[in-house]
């Protein structure tokens, strides 16, 4: 970067990462034909009505692992395949601005390697995937803003996971965007602006995995790599109906990925994978864990996956709420059909009591734990070159009243807080066999109080940033949509605190149209397999296959 | 506590504490007789002209594995087991002032309930096993001092890893000491004064669980636990020539222990079994681990206990040297002789070049970690009550550069460098397969840069520390000791840097009469099991059973 470079304002800036962006797309062969002038509030129609029927075929028809045995069969050529799911992700970029970069030319090439190997190789062989943005990217020429105006032109590489799904023979073809300081539930920043939600574009697709979010919820991709320290994975991915799965810390690697606060360790971030596809989650988890990524990465935790097999009907433990903010209509009527179905399957169904287990408490540790800086470092990023800082970014640094730049001291009480309360949790759930009665195996519960927000409404992560305090393995799945005969607001309802009113107040059905609800999985720290498990006697009980 | 005890001078606190230690030395039934008045250098032969003939029986004939058969069996009490043990470790507190508190009465009743059960129960039944004062201890009126003043009559309680022994049928019978603020490489406190070696009372026992190893390296105990830090289960054994093992952090857990600097999480401890027999060690982490401590600190990893075995002769990486310090005479031969016998086995043997590899700036980095707040908080305690810092403590904080109170960035900034230095030695490991060749299984090295130092000499602690900030599995196990007519001096040496010099010069064979040498054999992170199957491997090398 020269002088030039730096004097540059912030806008011009995000303009020279956007013309790059626009690079790329330009290169679509054949161009995007029959865009309507105004979008349609739900995105969902326009790729029959722009794609051909052949990419319509590719990129419907098939889960992961069909279109996977297919391209390792050769029943269709990589390239076929890339190319179909470049036009579609340029269309949703179109319809959601989700896109930082399409990678036309590098998939493209690399789709033709692939063709012209003698033998398919690898897990992922030929299967385009799509990448959160600040993690990096393999190739020359990577840049990565991580979402700062500051970034943006910055040289970048891969990453330790990139690299192994590389190895297996995946093609990647497109990186998604990210909110300011990757740490809203929602996905807008100064550089690419606000993606919005393939369902309903007054809607968020949630964040801060949320490119992806609305990239697989199109179908422009089916399968995408997000990450997640307080809902980033399962709340863009509950919000737009895909499946998202957030592992325990430390069992995929975050090394080489591009984010500010290098050094924190007061908690953690994971990749995790976003998903049309059920099972490709748990293909994920082996593929990725099978390359014994610790002896590159040695801070990983050295366990191998070994896929979890239920021998007796689930103990599920059913949060209700968490004792803090109220579910709109539509996430109760989802629980209560899950529970229903449950039920009826024969699983052992009790609840679970968040009011004694100060969820409250919960948001207060970890809310201070993510900026014990006070948010210095990524508030100097933003100064650098005068870029406004965003309401949500103001939302979780400066209106956090547990956010302040800490002495070492402070630093350790809050740690030790954070103990104890894992602690306490911990106790929770092993109590639950006290008395001669089984374990819980798992918590049902909300992604959020409800389904995706109006933008600009996504303030309050209790219901996902609670597993990562505990650092709990979580998935979500799509269960429903909003009904407006069915998920009428309750006009009698008195909000317990100011977060509930907020809450509360955020709904009206008509708001929500079209909006899918998903609900949320949650294991003991360090049994992903087994909430993987669960997952699919969850939804065998719902009358899936 | 009331005001009276408040007042109280630093001296006058001690007097209580060790009062309290006298209290139960008092109850030791029949007394010691005999003792001489002038203690002899070494302590190994004073057992046998004070305790009967039975006494020395029970102690001396048995490995722990046999002693737990014939408990088992029943063809010996657990009280006569406990008793003999308490009678010995009396005696070694006499000969090594290695005590906090011997638990005649507190043994003696659990022996007694032991042995009234219609069967034997638990892995550990019968067994007298010491611990680490600081860990805390089960039972009503416990205290914990952790080596500070301020903290005598201080009421505790147990932690769960001794909670999980408790529950598999062992006798808590002795507590010992360790150095003020712990983190010495030798024992020493203005609470109880010094601990000396039972082989040679002008040397150290090691340091921090120094009492432990001069309990059990007398055979006052054959297993005992200690904690291990930068050395602290390792250097102690390594100096009495018995086994002491630290496994990977968060394989078993601290959870209940009273040390300063709570919620502290940049480098962390383990506590480590310390014993006279090789089997002990893993019986002790089988047994750890299979009561699923995760259950109850959800810090820990979950991951089964699983013994590895070899299916190929080893290869093995000898590091020579530490590209720091040279080692004292009797160091290198013990080296020297293991691998001879190691090639001799067959084994692929090839060399660990540190000189790459930066152990000084592990040092400096691992030193900083250690205080992070400049030890502020420990030196605070002492200062509460006016006892004097001593020499190894002001060596260990105020005389390390690296040591300040950081700034939340500065903080950062060190994990960073941490967590580099962790990824590059990986690195190094990893590259050892590189070009088709077989991965080094473990490396060898030396515990320490000789045998056991003359007391306040132990600054140097890279032959452990290393391992801490790499949170790499090592175990230590006797190899030979100090041959006057073997391990000379060599006169010409020229010392490399300053602490090269300092060490060069402690040594002279005449100082370091009967003391034990010992070696180190060090695991890839989270190899735990594989470093347990290499002892045995390079034992039976040895010509060990």
């Amino acid at each position: 970067m020269g002088d030039v470079q730096q004097l540059k304002s912030w806008e011009d800036r995000a303009s020279s990462a956007r013309a790059r962006r626009d690079a790329g797309l330009a290169k679509v062969e054949p161009k995007l034909e029959g865009i309507p002038d105004v979008l349609p509030l739900s995105s969902q129609d326009l790729p029959k009505s722009i794609l051909t029927s052949r990419e319509i075929e590719i990129t419907e028809k098939y889960s992961v692992t069909e279109l996977l045995k297919i391209l390792r069969e050769r029943k269709i050529s990589v390239e076929e395949v890339t190319r179909a799911f470049l036009r579609r992700a340029a269309l949703a970029q179109v319809a959601t601005n989700c896109l930082t970069e399409l990678l036309w030319d590098e998939a493209i090439t690399r789709a033709k390697h692939l063709d012209s190997l003698p033998e398919p190789k690898g897990a992922f062989f030929g299967l385009p995937i799509s990448t959160k943005e600040h993690h990096g990217m393999i190739g020359d020429n990577v840049t990565t803003t991580a979402s700062f105006i500051t970034w943006v032109d910055k040289d970048h590489g891969s990453n330790l996971l990139y690299d192994i799904l590389y190895n297996e023979g995946c093609v990647f073809f497109a990186r998604t965007t990210q909110p300011q300081t990757i740490m809203h539930l929602e996905t807008s920043s100064n550089v690419y602006g606000r993606t919005v939600n393939p369902y309903n574009r007054d809607l968020t697709p949630g964040g801060s995995s949320g490119g992806e979010s609305a990239l697989v919820g199109i179908r422009g991709s089916l399968l995408g790599v997000g990450g997640d320290i307080g809902g980033s994975v399962r709340c863009p991915s509950a919000h737009v109906g895909i499946y998202g799965f957030k592992p325990t810390a430390k069992r995929i690697s975050v090394f080489g990925q591009r984010a500010p606060m290098a050094g924190k360790e007061t908690i953690l971030s994971t990749p995790g994978p976003m998903t049309v596809d059920r099972d490709a989650l748990e293909l994920f988890m082996k593929v990725a864990i099978a390359a014994e990524p610790w002896r590159i990465d040695p801070s990983l935790t050295a366990k191998e996956w070994k896929p979890y097999h239920f021998t007796k009907p689930l103990k599920i433990a059913v949060q209700w709420w968490d004792g803090v903010v109220q579910l709109h209509p539509p996430m109760r009527r989802a629980l209560e059909e899950v529970v229903a179905a449950c039920r009826k399957a024969g699983f052992e169904v009790v609840d679970w009591n968040c009011e004694t287990l100060g969820h409250d408490e919960a948001w207060n540790i970890i809310s201070g734990l993510y900026w014990p800086d006070g948010g210095e470092e990524v508030l100097g990023l933003m100064k650098e070159t005068g870029e406004p800082v965003l309401p949500l970014t103001k939302f979780i640094i400066e209106e956090q009243p547990s956010v302040k730049n800490m002495t070492v001291h402070e630093l350790w009480d809050l740690c030790a807080r954070r103990d104890a309360y894992r602690a306490r949790y911990a106790k929770a759930w092993t109590d639950t066999a006290a008395n001669g009665e089984r374990e819980v195996d798992v918590i049902l519960c909300p992604p959020s109080f409800g389904a995706a927000a109006p933008h600009e409404q996504s303030r309050y992560w209790g219901y996902t940033s609670q597993w990562n305090l505990l650092d709990y393995p979580a998935v979500v799945f799509p269960v429903t949509t909003v009904d407006p005969t069915k998920d009428l607001q309750d006009p009698n309802y008195v909000p317990k605190n100011d977060q509930d009113r907020f809450v509360y107040e955020m709904y009206s059905p008509d708001k929500y149209i079209n909006a899918p609800v998903s609900l949320q999985i949650v294991g003991r720290r360090q049994y992903d397999e087994k909430v993987l498990a669960a997952l699919v006697e969850i939804e065998r009980a719902m009358g899936r296959s």
